[in-house]
């Protein structure tokens, strides 16, 4: 693994632990202020830092960030990462979502954000599947 | 890049293309026979090897798998990937999925399949995002 490689996985870590604890000052200073911000689910782009940051700050809930899975190369980062969002100690959604990253000299250029809901699954695969 | 990671994504790209390639053969010498397979959209798991091959094989549809990036290191990769499905070169179906391995010994023993439908955002973030 390169240190750029290495850089890139430092950066999405502190990404994660700077938006779950709300340090607003140190999450922006990930950010190159001409940010891209993208939800593929529902066609939904932000675009610079500062709108980014509020969208963030402004997000609704109780919601925690927690890793499950960092990767990176020279350029390209990924988080697997458990979200949950609840009061009082209930867990009232629990899901894995997925981040994607581009990095360019240490600050975050491109945020592709995987937001994956639960449906059922089609019909004529049961000989094959258990569920959970 | 250690070469167990270059190995990783070495692995993860033959999935890919053996994958779309309806390589069943060089597919099965992927995976460990006791491999899990786990869609959390639908909360399906499949065991072992022989029922995730035919669960591919049996996949109805002239489906195309198309990488966009592959990451990885010592233990697990993704693959990010765009899958088509449609016939006479008409796309019926286009979309963004993630893929995560596990990989032992140049075997894949885990998959983790997130398939992202798409859904209209929750109100109130207008004034920050774009539509596309």
């Amino acid at each position: 693994m390169t240190a750029r490689a290495e850089n890139v996985k430092a950066t999405v870590a502190a990404f994660a632990a700077r938006l779950d604890g709300r340090d607003w000052d140190g999450f922006a200073a990930l950010l190159h202020p001409d940010v891209i911000y993208e939800v593929p689910q529902t066609r939904e782009r932000i675009r610079g830092r500062d709108r980014y940051v509020t969208f963030n700050r402004e997000y609704p809930g109780a919601w925690r960030i927690d890793p499950v899975l960092i990767l990176g190369d020279e350029r390209d980062g990924s988080l697997l990462f458990r979200w949950t969002v609840g009061a009082d100690g209930e867990v009232a959604e629990d899901q894995l979502a997925i981040a994607y990253f581009e990095v360019d000299d240490g600050l975050i250029t491109k945020i592709t954000d995987f937001w994956p809901g639960p449906y059922e699954p089609p019909p004529g695969r049961e000989h094959l599947t258990e569920r959970w």
